[in-house]
């Protein structure tokens, strides 16, 4: 078959996507994937062991659109003031606009993340790293205070985690949100000043 | 009837409050308070107008178990700093012990508190008053520094909100959950002091 022979990770993913905002998480299977692409289901599984391992890598598309964008802010070599506060900015304005653009569809992928939590762990450690990398080049410029980075990273992914973790998902349509956001932020920089 | 002269608001709270637990929020209803107090139910609507009234008093006095004991804090005059920290303790031991003792229980609360919507804003507003009056004597005692204690209350709770508010209560068994309190503790104090 023709479309076999072109059939990539990628294309699989693609369809994968749009066969679950489809029919949901529940009700989709690799054989409406298959069928979505015009192969046969055993195309499919040569790409992805399980219906667990296609699920898993749909949650780990969806996450990366997230934490991809922000790898930059993190590679900079700029003051980290200014790039902690564009890291934060960048990633709530990307999990707000999630929620708020299509909740449905937000619903749908969170559920499907929820199934995959190593995808989730894997996705949490990724942004701790590159909040580790801006708090140590912060230390190294003289700007923050800390001797471990990673513990501080975490401290203050923990001291935000109202505006960026979907538990708080509901409260992101309050008109005041990024002027509570601004208040918190105010006092963790304070914080990692002062060290 | 002898048992309805004797009948108490807090009669029939507490009686309210045992209904509830065995009937859960749905299927109790005013008669069946009245039932297991032995009255009529024209008695209870006495105390109460509405199923909606008796209920908000229901969770208000939940609420309270959690804010009442933190209120000699607030008003102790010893150093801000030690107080904020027992504060929290007292909170965040009050809100897991709750969860963790008694799910099930909480789970039934929890849903009654989120149907009463005004008595919830009262007790984050009593929280916040409690937090920003020891933050107003911090500032006096020269050991925050903050020219508004009101929204720097508002950014403490927002920061700790991993640690007390109930979106947060699948963490709370995890064992590191205090270490993590910590850490965010000693970025807030330190922006605290620093302002």
């Amino acid at each position: 078959m023709a479309a076999d022979e072109v059939l990539s990770r990628e294309r699989i993913l693609e369809a994968a996507e749009d066969v679950l905002r489809r029919f949901g998480p529940q009700k989709a299977t690799v054989v409406d994937v298959a069928r979505a692409l015009n192969v046969s289901h055993g195309s499919v599984y040569r790409h992805f062991a399980s219906k667990a391992a296609l699920r898993d890598a749909v949650a780990e598309r969806w996450l990366a659109r997230v934490s991809a964008p922000l790898e930059a802010i993190a590679r900079d070599d700029g003051p980290a003031d200014a790039r902690l506060r564009q890291w934060f900015d960048r990633l709530i304005e990307a999990k707000h606009r999630k929620v708020l653009d299509d909740p449905e569809l937000f619903e749908t992928y969170h559920r499907i993340a929820m199934d995959a939590r190593e995808v989730v762990i894997a996705h949490v450690d990724h942004l701790l790293d590159q909040l580790t990398r801006i708090i140590a080049d912060g230390a190294a410029q003289g700007i923050f205070k800390t001797t471990d980075p990673i513990a501080t990273a975490r401290a203050v992914l923990d001291a935000t985690a109202r505006f960026h973790k979907p538990a708080h998902a509901g409260e992101w349509r309050d008109p005041g949100i990024m002027a509570a956001f601004d208040g918190v932020w105010k006092l963790v920089l304070a914080g990692l000043k002062a060290g």
